[in-house]
């Protein structure tokens, strides 16, 4: 099946924005053997809409559109692909009650610009949108299959899952390409690749790649072919990378997270967590209380910028902060356990250091960061100087507690 | 001058790299007043980059070609264009006394594989590569302008400054396209389209865009032509926005954050900041801690996840909180207060919220958000229910948060 997506929307030709639905949606493809063969991106115009349309459909089996959906003059996908495959829109009044509805429980009548997201193209099937207001459309058409899907990527991500996959499922017979992700924490690329390479010869280069981002390397391996097949060596591959990268792998699929597997180890542990920072500013709570049912085990964090606040709220003796300074060993120390202590937790964590751009100096340069861990019976602690600007020296703080507090979970 | 982008690379139809070379030429076409309409992108495919190169041709005046210039076998852009246009390739000697001669300078033997690198199309101009082996082309043909650029991004930009730049600067004659960004808090899209619709009649419906993403919406304005005139009409636009959307808009460009909005204006105010949190669990604190130099104002957050945290550092009382639940108007105000109070700031904030995707009830539903401000004086209450999921829902509270706080400091 040869496909193609075209993205629409002016602020897509701009210079700060990609296209990234396109990556959600080449997954997809992928997975159930389905050739990504074109991307395009239009502005909002019915004539490039429409005349792109034409060209891809006549090329491909599978259109993916997104973008345009939305209730504003300027989303006019609806309409230029009602003039590409020449059939009429018409007002559908389910849809239109659907829409009117969901405003009314907001407690808002639905404004006069809505109404058009209740136009439905003659012959199209309705995807239904839980998350938004406007309902994508499945059209056959041109000698093609064409998806049409709203632009935002949470609403694009529902339909996706209730929709397209079924219907590419059905599609695939069993053939496809999937990918299993490892995700390594706090080790450099190079590191990581080194640990690896015996895999390279025993699987082939081509279907293990390497992907790295701060504070995290992804490791993918990728199979095809029929099911069983490919499930085996997939296995048989993630298995291997594992073994080969030790324990700094943190977890097996591209969904999972740091701040998750904590989570669990220590939902698992019967453990409860609080957190002291200062320079990732509320980073690290706020990485730990994304997962859902936190609550369960995270009691809370204390963000002390100030140094009064770091004696006030932990207990940070004023001494230490006066002879070692706010970024330094004893006060990192000083905040887990503090933290610990004063909020009642079994963990607790504490992070000062120099994030940047200000700040620095010779004996303490931008990027140098303190790391405790407080449990029951000892706090460990760790100096690092993270490269780069302020946003990653934060996020690779928050990554490096995260990951020393796994590690002590898991060999408590 | 209308201008499309194509990239070519099978590496850029998978899941995890992105056509970035086009932002960077787009910045370039828009400052000398060249359209974009779109962008492809391609595999390594004779034939489809060739039909699609045949097909932006005849749409429009300029398309510009990233990638598939290198020596490797995949590397066909050279043939595929060679095909489009009906020319031949000819080996062109000096280019390839050029490329033996840049090998030999880093002590090597040209590989064969890279003489296809010295294959000129019959009629292209060369263009050569400083810092890379593969020289570019400029090629009229087809009814268009077309320019092939190798995808090693420092090589593109050498040959985009040393070429596309100075030819692009010679049609432009002082015309331009420029830009400009208004952000506006916490109104849905379609009110900020009603507010500013006299805009459109006004100045043109295709020059104003609006785009939205949770709790902010983007209102751009672009004007084109001659240097002194479109910045008039640009100024003109901004001021006519700002005033049909009103105070809701916080900032004038791309660049500016909400949070460094009310950061500046709490500097200015000389006051202070704690906010105490519940169902965002540190995001507040985290976007006011992006901003470099915020410690200048903020003092610090307590993420109190919990009841008896809420009690014990914030004062709140344990009666209120039995009486009236975590997620209720006096909670919030107690909150906001209480971290004014006990942490000594100027202002205070508290949230405290349903996130979801659990703990709703039929009272308190999934987005459920009370929001308080606390300042000299007086505290001040909303309470909202926000759409979404618990990543929406969190971001959406602390943006409301943030803007209460920017309308309490402009009008004391």
């Amino acid at each position: 099946m040869k496909a193609a997506i075209l993205a629409v929307g002016s602020e897509l030709l701009g210079t700060d924005r990609l296209d990234t639905n396109s990556l959600r949606l080449t997954r997809l493809l992928e997975r159930y053997g389905a050739q990504l063969r074109q991307k395009c991106v239009v502005g909002d115009s019915i004539e490039d809409i429409s005349e792109e349309l034409h060209s891809l459909a006549a090329k491909h089996d599978l259109v993916l559109v997104t973008g345009g959906l939305g209730p504003t003059a300027d989303d006019i996908t609806r309409e230029a692909t009602s003039l590409a495959l020449g059939r009429g829109l018409r007002l559908d009044p389910e849809v239109l009650a659907d829409i009117e509805r969901r405003f009314r429980e907001h407690g808002r009548e639905m404004p006069a610009v809505n109404r058009k997201q209740a136009e439905v193209i003659e012959g199209a099937e309705l995807i239904p949108n839980r998350r938004g207001t406007a309902p994508g459309m499945k059209i056959e058409g041109m000698g093609s299959t064409l998806f049409l899907f709203p632009g935002v990527p949470s609403e694009l991500e529902g339909m996706i899952e209730s929709d397209l996959e079924p219907w590419l499922a059905e599609r695939s017979a069993g053939e496809g390409r999937e990918t299993v992700t490892l995700k390594v924490a706090c080790l450099p690329e190079s590191v990581v690749e080194e640990r690896i390479a015996p895999a390279y010869g025993e699987f082939g280069r081509e279907d293990i790649t390497i992907l790295a981002s701060p504070g995290e390397v992804r490791l993918r391996a990728t199979a095809q072919g029929p099911e069983p097949e490919r499930r085996r060596r997939l296995a048989a591959m993630a298995s291997r990378l594992r073994e080969l990268a030790g324990d700094a792998v943190f977890c097996g699929s591209e969904e999972e997270t740091l701040e998750g597997v904590v989570g669990e180890l220590l939902r698992k542990a019967g453990a409860t967590l609080t957190v002291a920072e200062s320079c990732t500013g509320g980073l690290l709570a706020e990485r730990i209380t994304r997962v859902p049912g936190s609550s369960d085990y995270f009691l809370g964090g204390a963000v002390t910028y100030t140094n009064d606040l770091k004696s006030q709220v932990l207990g940070v003796p004023e001494e230490m902060l006066r002879e070692h300074g706010a970024v330094s060993e004893p006060v990192a120390r000083a905040m887990a356990d503090g933290v610990r202590r004063v909020w009642r937790s079994d963990y607790g964590i504490g992070i000062t250091g120099v994030a940047g751009p200000g700040g620095g100096s010779e004996a303490k340069p931008v990027g140098t960061v303190h790391i405790a861990v407080a449990g029951p019976g000892s706090v460990e602690h760790r100096r690092v100087r993270f490269p780069g600007d302020r946003e990653r020296v934060r996020w690779q703080s928050a990554q490096l507690a995260l990951d020393l507090l796994r590690r002590r979970l898991l060999a408590p």
